[in-house]
């Protein structure tokens, strides 16, 4: 068989660029390599891709493709056999804002739970319920009617293996009812990436102060809007109930959804949890959670819950809908639930994570002095900051990296301008924070202009 | 809060329906309804939706909807608590084709397997590597090169929950690309659906004798084709070598893709697996595999292997893609594989199944007589028959209803005229096979014409 099209350009580019490029010079177009050779822009794609992901050469936007810094990038490459991972351990410090520290992990208890699911009569001949295991339907459901101020029922309820699951299974049983779908601005990139891919027109909604501007939703003709209406990502702001009043209000008459995303809900350390607003409209909206940031990212366990309307979508066009989710998994979880671990969990995680909160927001005080502005606060596993002066970001990233610290910007997950550093606490153990953090505050101060 | 629209209606409907209606009576169409009273087509949806949901009418294709026998089905009717699973043990007799038989579970190995990764020192506080833990890919690799004839590497591989979230992810990494899909007619149905749902345009390409037709494939234009090559679906034909390298030429000099669906390959009765497609042009195949017919439907564990093209468009555009499947999970099958355990169980698997097929067969000639044909056969945990004779396919499944018989059909999920009755044992203990086929003898001979 003949080496396909792609390889072969991308072994002539390869050998052109080591032997004839300097680092920083910029490629021909893919177009013009596609016009030059008379082949396919797909083939030149595709050996770009192969360079890039080997480190041969960058993309900047809107710039083009140009030639990396590949002897560094090549020692440091991760062959090809490897993944996408991030090594952790090529970082000290790790600032990522969605994440637990493992030691937090009730071991004990999952290993006797799950013994005891594995000792029970459990059918792996066959596959599970399509819309997830009832008996976890069912936990969740009552969690949900008792912690968060939701109006649901198991049978309104549907497993998945995480947020973007449950967005794409959304996104599916909405297509026939709208193509236009409204997200905050800034917010989160993921709705807006899931949505995209399944078609939808993308209308941005901005945020103001007390939430999504309603004026501009209605303008937007929108039927479908996402919103995180109890902690706004990435901006922090709390939308007020008369808002949230209107907002279903208006949705109801319109025929409409509302997609929340109650993200970080349970994890308020300054105030009692905002309830949501699937309880003040359950005929409307569609609530979203996960357990990734409560119990572990790693058991890969979200749900959805939907109004009647969808529940009744969902059940005739997808009659062979198969669960996500292990079945182990599922009811280890029910019982994890029902026999109260969950709840004592709860209160551990956010007695933990509000320690680290507080502690993190005390040590930024002590070492960055005036020079930030905390821009959200207050819940989740991360706090958002900003520069108060004049800030060379670019410095300051490569700083970070030469630092071995790992940061993550607002700016790159929720496609605005909104220049905030994200500082996850979540991870660390609380007596490693201060070490981060100075650690921190040197590259920052010399990243003041 | 006031009831939404659609729920007023629905209430209005019903009650009209239990006062004035009698079994049988059309209903006026979602357009007439929504004209009358000035609303919208979507809310008149919802109410029907709803009134079918809860057993009060049905819809029969091109015709409408129509009052049900509701006083049976709301007797009948699970509660909207319950799940769409189906019961099975409403069922004598469940010919489900997906299914394994629970008691060929290494329940004892997987119970000590699990423990291992729980007393091992496994992160629950972070997300997993996003393409499937690295270890579980080697296995997969080693697995596939070994039995398959493939030839991948774990760098290729991307960990899924299944088969439809494997055809997800490819759907949305070819899609710029091209926009149209083929497929084989008559053929498995998910495929185009899930594709439809990214909006490709879908050909429908005719299986002949020798698979399919490459001709038309050609003048189709698409670039992109679904094929189930080692045990076509559901007509049981394979295609044959110089096909098949007809088929990856073609592929290779027109920069298309071909997704290898390689189900049931493992379960071979009467000749060898057939190599896979993979193996020759592992350039251009996107290879489909899954766990849910060798080991369990219930853990939800699948794979696809990426040609390096779409590797390289994976890891770009899913820089931060999170593993579909729960970490402990993914260590458990991957030691499972390691350790040889998972070949023994294939030759154990290979071997009940490939008794009850041949049982099957024999059982149904002893009781069918000749009235029946054998369309498809030799491979999997389903037989295919036809009947060869006048029959009355109506009667047919009224009466399996009526008797407990679970019967399924090829026309159902393969969108053609293909009427074949898939037959599955995989679900039965040897010994009840012969009081099932008895069973459908009864009514298969009741429905001659």
């Amino acid at each position: 068989v003949q080496e396909p099209l792609y390889m072969q350009l991308y072994k002539t580019l390869k050998d052109d660029i080591v032997k004839n490029y300097q680092v920083g010079d910029k490629l021909p177009s893919i177009r013009k390599v596609a016009e030059l050779n008379n082949i396919s822009k797909t083939t030149v794609e595709s050996a770009y891709n192969q360079l890039y992901a080997e480190g041969y050469i960058e993309s900047r936007p809107k710039s083009g493709y140009f030639v990396s810094d590949f002897n560094i990038s090549v020692a440091n490459l991760k062959d090809f056999k490897e993944s996408i991972e991030v090594n952790k351990n090529s970082y000290k410090y790790d600032f990522f804002p969605a994440q637990l520290n493992g030691k937090d992990f009730p071991i004990k208890v999952w290993k006797r739970v799950h013994n005891r699911v594995l000792n029970s009569d459990i059918d792996f001949g066959s596959y599970g319920d399509g819309q997830g295991e009832v008996e976890l339907r069912e936990q969740i459901a009552s969690y949900l009617n008792n912690f968060r101020g939701a109006s649901c029922r198991a049978s309104e309820i549907v497993i998945t293996h995480g947020f973007s699951d449950s967005l794409s299974l959304v996104a599916k049983l909405l297509k026939d009812r709208s193509n236009t779908f409204a997200i905050e601005h800034p917010g989160y990139h993921v709705p807006r990436r899931v949505f995209g891919e399944y078609g939808y027109k993308i209308k941005k909604i901005d945020v103001l102060e007390d939430g999504l501007d309603l004026d501009k939703l209605k303008k937007s003709g929108a039927k479908i809007v996402y919103i995180t209406p109890s902690h706004q990502y990435p901006t922090g702001v709390i939308m007020p109930i008369s808002n949230r009043l209107k907002l279903i209000k208006y949705m109801q008459n319109i025929g409409g959804y509302i997609l929340e995303d109650d993200y970080d809900s349970e994890l308020k350390y300054r105030s009692r949890p905002i309830p949501s607003l699937q309880g003040l409209g359950e005929d409307v909206v569609v609530y979203f959670g996960t357990f990734a940031k409560i119990l572990s990212p790693a058991i890969r366990v979200g749900y959805v819950v939907l109004p009647r309307s969808l529940v009744s979508s969902f059940k005739t066009s997808y009659e062979a809908h198969f669960a996500a989710v292990c079945k182990v998994t599922q009811k280890s979880l029910a019982i994890f639930m029902k026999d109260g671990h969950f709840d004592r969990h709860l209160r551990k995680i956010r007695k933990i994570n509000r320690q680290k909160h507080d502690l993190l927001l005390k040590l930024l005080k002590e070492y960055l002095n005036d020079s930030y502005k905390v821009v959200a606060s207050g819940g989740g596993l991360a706090v958002l900051i900003m520069p108060k002066v004049d800030f060379d970001f670019e410095k300051f990233k490569n700083l970070a990296v030469n630092s071995g610290i790992k940061l993550y910007f607002a700016k790159e997950r929720s496609g605005g301008e909104f220049e905030a550093i994200r500082l996850g606490f979540g991870g660390f153990e609380v007596d490693k924070l201060e070490e981060a953090v100075k650690c921190l505050a040197k590259i920052w101060h010399k990243s003041l202009l």
